[in-house]
Protein backbone atom coordinates (compact mmCIF):
# COMPACT_ATOMS: atom_id res chain seq x y z
CA UNK A 1 0.00 0.00 0.00
CA UNK A 2 1.52 3.15 -1.05
CA UNK A 3 1.23 6.73 0.90
CA UNK A 4 -2.18 8.14 0.41
CA UNK A 5 -1.63 10.74 2.33
CA UNK A 6 1.13 12.18 0.29
CA UNK A 7 -1.04 11.42 -2.85
CA UNK A 8 -3.52 13.78 -1.37
CA UNK A 9 -0.76 16.66 -0.68
CA UNK A 10 0.11 16.52 -3.79
CA UNK A 11 -3.59 16.41 -5.25
CA UNK A 12 -4.13 19.48 -3.17
CA UNK A 13 -0.60 21.16 -4.11
CA UNK A 14 -1.63 20.62 -7.67
CA UNK A 15 -4.74 22.30 -7.68
CA UNK A 16 -3.27 25.23 -5.66
CA UNK A 17 -1.06 25.14 -8.69
CA UNK A 18 -3.16 24.75 -11.36
CA UNK A 19 -0.39 21.77 -12.66
CA UNK A 20 -3.19 20.27 -13.95
CA UNK A 21 -0.85 16.62 -15.17
CA UNK A 22 0.32 16.15 -11.79
CA UNK A 23 -3.34 16.58 -10.77
CA UNK A 24 -4.58 14.01 -13.24
CA UNK A 25 -1.32 11.68 -12.08
CA UNK A 26 -2.62 11.17 -8.55
CA UNK A 27 -5.72 9.91 -9.60
CA UNK A 28 -6.91 6.47 -10.80
CA UNK A 29 -8.34 6.29 -14.24
CA UNK A 30 -12.34 5.25 -12.80
CA UNK A 31 -12.07 8.13 -9.80
CA UNK A 32 -15.42 8.57 -9.10
CA UNK A 33 -16.38 12.33 -7.59
CA UNK A 34 -19.43 12.62 -5.42
CA UNK A 35 -21.14 15.53 -3.90
CA UNK A 36 -23.96 14.14 -1.77
CA UNK A 37 -25.17 17.95 -0.85
CA UNK A 38 -26.44 18.24 -4.58
CA UNK A 39 -26.63 14.64 -5.16
CA UNK A 40 -24.13 15.20 -8.36
CA UNK A 41 -21.04 12.57 -9.01
CA UNK A 42 -18.21 12.66 -11.98
CA UNK A 43 -17.11 9.61 -13.14
CA UNK A 44 -13.71 9.18 -14.68
CA UNK A 45 -10.16 11.03 -14.26
CA UNK A 46 -10.56 12.86 -17.61
CA UNK A 47 -13.95 14.27 -16.62
CA UNK A 48 -13.25 15.17 -13.05
CA UNK A 49 -9.93 16.99 -14.28
CA UNK A 50 -12.00 19.19 -16.48
CA UNK A 51 -14.58 20.04 -13.62
CA UNK A 52 -11.30 21.37 -11.38
CA UNK A 53 -9.90 23.10 -14.34
CA UNK A 54 -12.97 24.72 -15.15
CA UNK A 55 -14.02 25.46 -11.68
CA UNK A 56 -14.97 28.93 -11.72
CA UNK A 57 -13.70 32.33 -9.94
CA UNK A 58 -9.25 33.05 -8.73
CA UNK A 59 -9.92 30.62 -6.03
CA UNK A 60 -7.09 29.63 -3.61
CA UNK A 61 -6.74 26.67 -0.90
CA UNK A 62 -4.71 25.75 2.21
CA UNK A 63 -4.53 22.66 3.63
CA UNK A 64 -5.94 22.94 7.72
CA UNK A 65 -6.20 19.04 8.46
CA UNK A 66 -5.38 15.83 7.14
CA UNK A 67 -5.80 12.49 8.68
CA UNK A 68 -5.41 9.41 7.19
CA UNK A 69 -5.18 5.95 7.75
CA UNK A 70 -3.91 3.20 5.09
CA UNK A 71 -6.31 3.45 2.52
CA UNK A 72 -8.53 6.49 3.55
CA UNK A 73 -7.30 9.80 4.24
CA UNK A 74 -9.92 13.05 4.99
CA UNK A 75 -8.45 16.57 4.36
CA UNK A 76 -10.45 19.81 5.60
CA UNK A 77 -9.49 22.40 3.50
CA UNK A 78 -9.60 26.25 3.96
CA UNK A 79 -11.11 27.94 0.29
CA UNK A 80 -11.05 31.41 -0.73
CA UNK A 81 -12.64 32.84 -3.72
CA UNK A 82 -12.43 36.33 -3.94
CA UNK A 83 -13.69 37.86 -0.53
CA UNK A 84 -15.67 34.81 0.49
CA UNK A 85 -13.63 31.98 2.27
CA UNK A 86 -15.62 28.87 2.68
CA UNK A 87 -14.19 25.43 4.48
CA UNK A 88 -14.19 22.24 2.06
CA UNK A 89 -13.94 18.58 3.55
CA UNK A 90 -13.13 15.74 1.52
CA UNK A 91 -13.08 11.41 1.60
CA UNK A 92 -10.31 9.86 -0.31
CA UNK A 93 -10.08 6.42 -0.66
CA UNK A 94 -7.10 5.04 -2.71
CA UNK A 95 -6.72 2.03 -4.58
CA UNK A 96 -3.38 -0.46 -4.65
CA UNK A 97 -1.08 1.89 -6.57
CA UNK A 98 -2.22 4.89 -3.83
CA UNK A 99 -3.72 6.83 -6.49
CA UNK A 100 -7.13 8.32 -5.40
CA UNK A 101 -10.34 6.10 -6.43
CA UNK A 102 -12.65 8.05 -4.69
CA UNK A 103 -13.34 11.19 -3.62
CA UNK A 104 -16.37 12.69 -1.82
CA UNK A 105 -16.77 16.51 -0.93
CA UNK A 106 -18.62 18.22 1.90
CA UNK A 107 -19.13 22.61 1.75
CA UNK A 108 -20.59 23.53 4.84
CA UNK A 109 -22.23 27.07 4.77
CA UNK A 110 -22.27 29.58 7.61
CA UNK A 111 -25.87 29.61 9.55
CA UNK A 112 -26.99 31.33 12.59
CA UNK A 113 -27.09 29.37 16.24
CA UNK A 114 -30.26 28.20 16.94
CA UNK A 115 -31.93 29.62 20.01
CA UNK A 116 -31.95 28.08 23.64
CA UNK A 117 -28.39 27.54 24.03
CA UNK A 118 -26.25 30.53 24.64
CA UNK A 119 -26.34 29.41 28.46
CA UNK A 120 -23.78 27.02 27.38
CA UNK A 121 -21.93 28.23 23.82
CA UNK A 122 -19.79 31.12 23.54
CA UNK A 123 -19.32 33.09 20.35
CA UNK A 124 -15.88 33.42 18.77
CA UNK B 1 -0.99 6.58 23.22
CA UNK B 2 -4.49 4.65 23.71
CA UNK B 3 -6.44 4.24 21.43
CA UNK B 4 -9.10 7.09 19.81
CA UNK B 5 -11.11 5.21 17.39
CA UNK B 6 -12.39 3.08 19.89
CA UNK B 7 -13.03 6.06 22.27
CA UNK B 8 -14.80 7.90 19.35
CA UNK B 9 -17.22 4.92 18.38
CA UNK B 10 -17.80 4.51 22.21
CA UNK B 11 -18.65 8.48 21.84
CA UNK B 12 -21.51 7.97 19.30
CA UNK B 13 -22.79 4.84 20.64
CA UNK B 14 -23.60 6.91 24.04
CA UNK B 15 -24.42 9.53 22.47
CA UNK B 16 -27.39 7.28 20.63
CA UNK B 17 -27.86 5.17 23.71
CA UNK B 18 -28.49 8.96 25.55
CA UNK B 19 -26.18 7.05 28.46
CA UNK B 20 -24.20 10.22 29.19
CA UNK B 21 -22.65 8.75 31.60
CA UNK B 22 -20.15 6.69 29.41
CA UNK B 23 -20.40 9.88 26.64
CA UNK B 24 -18.90 11.84 29.76
CA UNK B 25 -16.50 9.07 29.86
CA UNK B 26 -14.78 9.51 26.72
CA UNK B 27 -14.30 13.34 27.55
CA UNK B 28 -11.58 15.35 28.56
CA UNK B 29 -12.30 17.41 31.56
CA UNK B 30 -11.54 20.89 29.18
CA UNK B 31 -12.63 19.18 26.56
CA UNK B 32 -13.18 22.04 23.69
CA UNK B 33 -15.86 22.25 21.30
CA UNK B 34 -15.87 24.17 18.15
CA UNK B 35 -18.36 24.72 15.55
CA UNK B 36 -16.56 26.83 12.61
CA UNK B 37 -20.31 27.42 11.25
CA UNK B 38 -21.98 29.39 13.77
CA UNK B 39 -18.83 30.32 15.52
CA UNK B 40 -19.86 28.80 18.31
CA UNK B 41 -17.81 27.17 21.17
CA UNK B 42 -18.45 25.17 24.42
CA UNK B 43 -15.32 24.52 27.13
CA UNK B 44 -15.63 21.71 29.33
CA UNK B 45 -17.54 18.11 29.88
CA UNK B 46 -19.88 19.50 32.02
CA UNK B 47 -21.36 22.00 29.32
CA UNK B 48 -20.20 19.91 26.62
CA UNK B 49 -22.65 16.80 27.77
CA UNK B 50 -25.74 19.35 28.91
CA UNK B 51 -25.62 20.65 25.19
CA UNK B 52 -25.42 17.05 23.80
CA UNK B 53 -28.22 15.77 26.76
CA UNK B 54 -30.54 18.95 25.49
CA UNK B 55 -30.10 18.57 22.16
CA UNK B 56 -33.51 19.19 20.88
CA UNK B 57 -35.77 15.88 18.51
CA UNK B 58 -35.95 12.64 18.58
CA UNK B 59 -32.52 12.46 16.83
CA UNK B 60 -31.34 8.85 15.45
CA UNK B 61 -27.34 8.14 14.18
CA UNK B 62 -25.18 5.93 11.95
CA UNK B 63 -22.00 5.95 11.55
CA UNK B 64 -20.97 6.34 7.95
CA UNK B 65 -17.66 6.23 8.09
CA UNK B 66 -14.29 6.66 10.54
CA UNK B 67 -10.85 7.56 9.42
CA UNK B 68 -8.27 7.22 12.38
CA UNK B 69 -4.83 8.13 12.97
CA UNK B 70 -2.65 8.25 16.58
CA UNK B 71 -4.40 11.23 18.27
CA UNK B 72 -6.58 12.11 15.85
CA UNK B 73 -10.56 11.18 14.15
CA UNK B 74 -12.87 11.80 11.97
CA UNK B 75 -16.60 10.60 11.45
CA UNK B 76 -18.88 10.98 8.80
CA UNK B 77 -22.05 10.74 10.78
CA UNK B 78 -25.84 10.24 9.39
CA UNK B 79 -28.58 11.81 11.34
CA UNK B 80 -31.65 11.34 11.61
CA UNK B 81 -34.72 14.00 12.99
CA UNK B 82 -38.25 12.75 12.21
CA UNK B 83 -38.24 12.96 8.45
CA UNK B 84 -35.22 15.30 7.82
CA UNK B 85 -31.82 13.30 7.18
CA UNK B 86 -28.44 15.43 7.84
CA UNK B 87 -24.30 14.50 7.48
CA UNK B 88 -22.20 15.82 10.67
CA UNK B 89 -18.66 15.69 10.03
CA UNK B 90 -16.56 16.05 13.46
CA UNK B 91 -12.73 16.33 13.56
CA UNK B 92 -11.75 14.71 17.13
CA UNK B 93 -8.38 15.50 18.75
CA UNK B 94 -7.33 13.07 21.99
CA UNK B 95 -5.05 13.24 24.97
CA UNK B 96 -2.35 10.73 26.62
CA UNK B 97 -5.37 9.03 28.26
CA UNK B 98 -7.20 8.07 25.00
CA UNK B 99 -10.18 10.86 25.84
CA UNK B 100 -11.25 13.27 23.49
CA UNK B 101 -10.11 16.48 23.87
CA UNK B 102 -11.27 18.44 21.14
CA UNK B 103 -14.18 18.53 18.43
CA UNK B 104 -15.14 20.34 15.73
CA UNK B 105 -18.11 19.80 13.96
CA UNK B 106 -19.65 20.72 10.32
CA UNK B 107 -23.05 20.35 9.38
CA UNK B 108 -23.65 20.61 5.19
CA UNK B 109 -26.80 21.46 4.14
CA UNK B 110 -27.98 20.35 0.55
CA UNK B 111 -27.77 23.26 -2.28
CA UNK B 112 -28.83 23.40 -5.71
CA UNK B 113 -26.15 22.20 -7.92
CA UNK B 114 -24.71 25.41 -9.82
CA UNK B 115 -25.27 25.86 -13.41
CA UNK B 116 -22.68 25.01 -16.21
CA UNK B 117 -21.72 22.09 -15.05
CA UNK B 118 -23.96 19.12 -15.76
CA UNK B 119 -22.04 18.68 -19.12
CA UNK B 120 -19.57 16.71 -16.22
CA UNK B 121 -21.89 15.50 -13.58
CA UNK B 122 -25.10 13.35 -13.45
CA UNK B 123 -27.90 13.63 -10.52
CA UNK B 124 -28.67 10.18 -8.49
Amino acid sequence: MSDLRRTVERFWAAAEARDWDTFADTLAEDVLYTLPQTRERISGRVRYVQFNREYPGDWHLRTERLVAEPGQVVSWVHFKVGLEEMYGISFFTGDEEGRISAVTDFWPEPYEPPAGRDHLTERY
